[in-house]
């Protein structure tokens, strides 16, 4: 038998040095800053309330081997969205929006009207949903999907209970959401593992309509889960983020460049020149572009526009990104205005690695390497 | 007034921890393993005879900032040359060739009569004639220039005195080349270091034939030397060593990627979707080619061939690259057979990476990251 694990508290996590206090507003309780026996990184402690961290999910580098590896039984089907996750639930009298590593993300909490209808919280206000948010308004993902118009949507994958670590049953899930207007991924069925022209058929559809891919998901004890990303989304998150080329871990962009020959082969799509121009351009325009930008501005950066509903968590936000990203991202404030509904904040984030280049390259330097 | 240095000699060398001892046949020396106040790494010495090391060369990433900013008046120009650094030298009466690091090369010496009439030793016994081995018959670099054959060339680029670290002047040393018929880089004269339109030419006509670069060198007491490559190379580095994307740091390929984009951007070169396709087959091509090998190989490798006139200098050169690259390089001796003049060396090259990758993805396995 195995021993009962004591209680997760917010007090004993700090004591033990795995928990960090997050505060927002006069909302205050802690993230777990590691996994630990009784719960995962990104678990959110608000007083009583324990909203677990959402699990990271392997990826598999193929599907053949891959699915009959990993699963036992029939796999339900869901796209994979590219955007960033959170969960979103009630807390007292308010809904909070917390990141993957338990901030609770003064932008997505901000903007919840604009992302689903949260009704749901006063039916089941133990509910915690989980979700991608994604699209150009985003502050925090390069890569954006082409479906997304000029601001952000939300997508659920997944309902949870406060103070419980498994999903509610796929059919649960699409049931709810179903009842309350939930948006979520979309969803491709349930399909036996080696129900491979199927799968490889609604793969190369989503690769051909520019989507990330898809995500598997068993209804077993375990809820054993798995990820399998089309060739397109190599090519958008290489695109999305080569003005960080020299400022990322290099791994990224290599690794990148091998997922997409692997998807091709196990796709048994051919050579394609109009794919290798692809895989030169998302490396070259930016960069190109980016020379440019130093010789007109004397740095690389980009731009950032998002809104908000209400100004000080405009505020509460840029602080926040600050001191979490802080000496990585370079941020510089540019305005906060209001126009139409919302408070428009305006920044930009300077990549430190090209900037250094180009300053290197007009001082005349050279390099030993 | 400086104070006068110890003489360099293998057994202090020894003692103190900076050099490791070599032989070949019966030849013994040591090599210099790091820089010392007396001399540079790859330093060799021979009983009284110091063969100095060759001097890294700087990377300019810029030719209009760079070559103002590195040299004090006008630089001479010579092509830049894919393949290894080799110093040939006199001892007794065998001559030598030694590697950048200081190992006594058994592949060059061997073939030392197939690269340039050494002759020149007769009447220069103290002369290290320094240069570059390229072409497809190499053992050691793999990207290919294509105007080289199908075996190995040789390209001098400098002369020294043993015992000299300074190289002598730029006529000295072409005279010499021209008088005794050794093979040189390209040379294009002196130029002002503002002659940036006849320069620019030249390395956009370099580039055009696929070649890797300049080299630009001063006569000056400081005897200053700087590099600039063109688009080209970076395509060539690349599409040469993508099987080891895996292996290799992966700054080896984002740094080309951005040295392409500084060099297209300073030669006015506009975008080109010629280019972009380039780029990326220079990564897919072999990518999806090794991913064939590993089904009917069960790995992903090279195969290399390399002649030799000596049996037991093709032996020496197999146990000495077993020695030095070991671990890394995973060697798989082939055959070593009599065709015509020749006693070829047949091996393989495993790329770890790649072939450990093709294993998880056949074996099912998910990643996280």
């Amino acid at each position: 038998m195995s021993k009962r694990l004591p209680r997760l508290d917010s007090e004993s996590a700090l004591a033990k040095g795995v928990a960090q206090e997050i505060e927002f507003g006069d909302v205050d309780g802690v993230r777990l800053t590691e996994d630990v026996a009784q719960a995962l990184r990104g678990t959110v402690i608000i007083h009583d309330q324990v909203i677990h961290g959402y699990p990271g999910i392997g990826r598999m580098l193929s599907l053949r081997h891959g699915l009959s590896e990993q699963f036992k039984g029939p796999v339900w089907l869901e796209e994979k969205v590219d955007g960033y996750n959170v969960r979103v639930f009630r807390s007292d009298d308010r809904i909070l929006a917390v990141s993957r590593g338990g901030f609770i993300c003064p932008f997505t909490t901000d903007r919840l009207a604009d992302l689903f209808d949260t009704a749901i919280f006063d039916d089941h206000p133990d509910l915690v949903v989980c979700g991608e948010v994604a699209g150009p308004g985003n502050p925090y993902v390069e890569s954006i999907p082409k479906f997304i118009g000029d601001d952000i949507a939300f997508f659920g994958f997944d309902l949870m209970r406060q103070g419980q670590r498994r999903f509610l049953p796929r059919d649960e899930f699409y049931r709810l959401a179903d009842v309350y207007g939930l948006p979520t991924v979309r969803r491709f069925g349930r399909h036996p593992v080696d129900a491979l022209e199927t799968i490889g058929e609604i793969l190369r559809t989503l690769n051909e309509e520019g989507r990330e891919g898809l995500v598997f998901k068993e209804d077993t004890r375990e809820q054993q889960r798995a990820k399998y990303v089309t060739s397109n989304a190599n090519l958008s998150d290489i695109r999305g983020t080569v003005l960080e080329i020299l400022d990322l871990p290099s791994e990224y962009f290599t690794n990148r460049i091998v997922r997409l020959v692997t998807f091709l082969h196990e796709q048994g799509l051919a050579a394609d020149p109009g794919l290798e121009r692809k895989l030169g351009s998302a490396f070259l325009d930016r960069l190109r572009e980016a020379i440019g930008q130093f010789e007109s501005d004397g740095k690389v950066y980009r731009p950032y526009r998002c809104r908000f509903y209400r100004k000080d968590n405009a505020e509460a936000f840029f602080a926040h990104l600050k001191s979490v990203g802080g000496a990585r991202l370079h941020l510089r404030w540019r305005s906060l205005s209001r126009q139409d509904n919302y408070w428009v904040l305006e920044y930009e984030r300077e990549y430190a690695g090209l900037t250094g280049l180009m300053n290197s390259l007009y001082g005349g330097d050279v390099i030993f390497d």
